[in-house]
């Protein structure tokens, strides 16, 4: 199944409709945690709600499920996957690398997706064919770089101190071995990876939705994006995407041993 | 001195011109160490020639230290202090986080200068009396958050790995009071403070060039930087930028156990 690019278009818009205007201004910001911290805005659940609004419209036989309002339908052949503000934790910091992720499951795999930022204006999409990106610059269609070997590699994580015991052992061995390492910008790394300008992400502890929508985008853009064991990254838990498939590879080995 | 805000207009828009056509192509990244990773790229020296073209033709007199051409004139009461590229490992990853920072010092005191993310359309300037954010959404006077409690904080720094010593004790234990920590996004975290999205930036060895753009942003729009002994931030070292002086002692106190 191809999904036409004006529809993943038209989700973008109307998803920044609702974000965008909430962006900078000092919204209210609801802790879901009774301790610690992981905040939600109304600009979560009101893009999430549009967002739902368009696809039931359109395909009111596929499923959905969303970071903020649940699952319904999800027996369906085709299941849509929602974070209407992916890097809420940026997005109330004012840095303009969260981003709206959508992304379309057939049988459980994802097929197309899009990752859209629209303080920056960019929308970075996979149809189910070919992996896109719309924005300043040119318009273009995404290619990962050709990067094979760790020691030329450029490396994101969101921040060690996520992994846990082993996990952290090997982390900090695989940042040892890679160029150059940044940290902190959620699905916005996933998306430079998609277009060649890094070549690998590590995150640990990803749910469905922070996920499944960047999927499409890399492999259709040539990259693989697996768990850290090597299956299927839909389910989320430590996720590596790189922009080779020896890249993954000699990535697994390091965070496998 | 107030210095008019076209000319800080002029000279971001001339750099924008050197960088931004440089950003997201393969051009040539150049390494500055022997040992280790420290890139250069020709958009950085570019950037600089076209930025110390202007300063000269308009202020003969003056002073300029840049990071990448160095120092001429020095001995002038007003000294231009330039990081064309700052952020140059997010500019050679894609991320639109990296910034031209252009400063003015009078006596050695910061007082005057511009953050520009032409990618964005964004800048943050102090013409010597305010500070203003031009770009995307309203233009707009900048102003600090009223924050004074670290528990209601959010911080950010680069990353935690650059501390050493007793300066990442002190730092972990600061990040373990505040509401919300973020790495990674360079200058781009102090022109956050200075628009009141964030409270508190600790970033640890800065270069002079590194911060003397940012000074007079945050304190014209109501800051208050300094290094972490609270001596003048101007020649750079472990800088603490906070949105009140009340957090900023907060901080200091933490940071100097």
């Amino acid at each position: 199944m191809q999904i036409s690019a004006e529809f993943l278009r038209d989700i973008a818009l109307h998803a920044a409709r609702e974000s965008l205007p909430r962006f900078r201004q000092s919204g209210e910001v609801h802790n879901k945690l009774s301790s610690g911290f992981d905040p939600v805005t109304e600009a979560d659940r009101e893009t999430e709600r549009v967002i739902r609004r368009l696809i039931n419209d359109r395909f009111p036989e596929h499923g959905i499920l969303g970071e903020e309002h649940g699952g319904e339908n999800l027996s369906s052949q085709h299941v849509w996957i929602i974070d209407p503000i992916d890097g809420t934790r940026a997005f109330i910091s004012g840095l303009p690398t969260w981003g709206t992720l959508v992304g379309l499951t057939r049988d459980g795999d994802a097929i197309a997706g899009i990752m859209s930022q629209p303080f920056t204006r960019e929308l970075y999409m996979a149809d189910g064919k070919t992996a896109l990106y719309e924005g300043p610059g040119d318009d273009r269609v995404l290619t990962t770089s050709n990067t094979v070997r760790l020691e030329d590699a450029t490396l994101f994580t969101t921040s060690p101190a996520l992994y846990e015991n082993d996990q952290r052992q090997n982390f900090d061995r695989l940042e040892s071995m890679v160029k150059l390492s940044r940290y902190g910008v959620d699905c916005y790394a996933f998306a430079m990876v998609a277009a060649g300008y890094a070549d690998l992400v590590v995150e640990p502890d990803l749910q469905p939705y922070d996920i499944v929508a960047l999927i499409p985008i890399i492999e259709q853009a040539g990259g693989v994006v697996t768990d850290w064991r090597g299956e299927p990254a839909e389910k989320g838990g430590t996720i590596v995407a790189a922009a080779t498939a020896k890249l993954h590879e000699a990535a697994l080995t390091v965070l496998q041993q």
